[in-house]
């Protein structure tokens, strides 16, 4: 099932369950006010939502309505946790080839980096952008939300946890990135807030496409209507289920924690291309000595979006405009 | 006023308010059922919280028992955002000299370290230790509760929305931090969970002792009840409010983010002592070339409590064990 978290001027939106072909809705507050709420009870909300869902499918609701992405606030508009991993290690190694850099990672170890989940910007939402020497960039990212996980669970346990998969656009400020990094602590200005697709999907909704507990799908990149890239998430070198037995290490999970795959990167790049303007500028300047893309500016628009087997949008697409912000 | 969050069987707790003494508390479901509800809804709950607030401290308040800190959660049992700063210079200074570390951190820019939200510890609450080999230590700190902050807010504009503040301690896994610190991307494992104080206190609370936007007032901390230090929070190189807009720069902060201090610290830190074991083996390190005090151990019983002018505990004390958890 497809689900959705629809602007009522609240901080958590309400809860609408999404057709497959993404172009109806209904409420489903019958069953779950919000999207919190139904992780937080998944086991009892489930079955319900996914009966309503195959209703819907089927057209068999009569209270449905037009499902608009521009009413879509992320599918979980919060939450309490949002760890994005860096889990294709071909995006680093271009970044570290490309700059002379060297992560002290030891082998084995994930790079997992601790977000801030408060204000997660919807799909179609305009993005606050104070100037063009920020250095704008973006990173597709695949990301699955999960119910609770005990401290010490393992993989596996961990990607039966699963409970709904997105797609997010980790916008990146790079002016600060390097600052930050070499601090060692994590980003902070370098990372201001997520923007999600308009839905998050149960895994079955992916068939195929999930694979080995990764999302085994090209990520259609568009900028300004131009095809940027289309890599496949099928070369995570770690599978959620892993990454989420790392962070689950000496700690609790609570429902509703957003894990993020980090930029969808592929080994030919070079063909695919890329869902991250700072690893394309990196192939740029190992091929030709410098970068020739420009960062992001006010008023370019942004395209992020998956297609199954059917070709059916899976997700919703992410469609951002940067506008500039001054304070 | 003083608020604390009772277990109820919920993840957010029930709201009370409990009185300035810490003897007694009552029930705010009347006003606001949560501390989260509170903090997103605060201009208009605060004045109804205020006045059961002193209805309570004068003995008026019929329906009022005896408050017990063993059943309190963190004020906050879980948000939506958790910031912590290393905001007194003279932690990081120690550190650096003991161990002949450098950051590189730019002139003027604070540390601040995105951190999870989803599980905060309780103030009596046992807390789970994997082994001996974690290295586990503990970090006295101050931290704030604040309103809504847009983005791009001033240093005073931020201030003026600090709601509530408290008393933590960032336990940290420090087998872990080195490794993690190298990395580059902020912390995961040498991380866990938070514990907090059993109540948090509008800054009125504090009188003389809430000082330019920082905590002017001695944290005892004690170690299986021998007094281990107690720095005063006067020393913090940024106060809250410029550490909020540093944070504000790029991104709104939403109702409940929580920022921490860091490790309280003082300059002279050899008299006073120090809120953190990691700081108190590097002064060993540097008088006699290696750390005598070890690591925490299951079974040891840390206690962290703050005094105001008149005596009185102001946020309650964090009293917590160390336990052997095996996965």
């Amino acid at each position: 099932m497809k689900l959705a978290s629809l602007k009522n001027g609240s901080r958590d939106g309400r809860l609408v369950v999404v057709s497959r072909d993404l172009a109806s809705a209904v409420d489903a507050a019958g069953i779950a006010p919000t999207m919190q709420f139904a992780i937080e009870h998944w086991a009892w909300v489930a079955p319900g939502l996914q009966a309503l869902s195959e209703s819907l499918n089927a057209g068999d609701v009569t209270s449905s309505f037009a499902f608009d992405p521009t009413q879509a606030m992320a599918p979980l508009p919060r939450t309490h946790q949002f760890v994005d991993a860096s889990a294709f290690l071909n995006h680093g190694n271009i970044m570290e080839r490309a700059f002379n850099l060297s992560i002290k990672r030891p082998e084995g170890v994930p790079i997992l980096v601790q977000r801030q989940s408060d204000d997660f910007v919807g799909p179609r939402d305009d993005y606050p952008l104070l100037g063009d020497n920020e250095n704008a960039d973006f990173e597709g990212e695949y990301a699955v939300i999960v119910d609770d996980i005990p401290m010490g669970s393992s993989p596996e346990d961990c990607s039966q946890r699963i409970r709904l998969i997105t797609l997010l656009n980790d916008v990146s400020m790079r002016a600060h990135l390097s600052r930050e990094l070499q601090m060692g602590f994590g980003f902070i200005q370098a990372k201001p807030a997520t923007a999600f697709a308009p839905v998050a999907v149960t895994p079955d909704e992916l068939g195929d496409g999930w694979s080995h507990g990764r999302v085994a799908l090209d990520m259609h990149v568009h900028r300004n209507g131009h095809r940027f890239g289309q890599p496949n998430g099928r070369e995570m070198d770690w599978s959620f289920g892993e990454l989420l037995a790392y962070l689950a290490y000496n700690r609790n999970l609570r429902a509703g924690t957003v894990l993020g795959s980090g930029t969808v990167s592929n080994i030919d790049a070079s063909r695919v291309g890329s869902a991250c303007l700072a690893e394309w500028r990196a192939l740029e300047t190992i091929e030709h000595g410098a970068a020739r893309t420009p960062w992001l500016k006010a008023g370019e628009v942004l395209r992020f979006e998956t297609f199954g087997a059917s070709g059916d949008s899976v997700f919703g697409a992410i469609e951002h405009r940067f506008v500039e912000q001054r304070a």
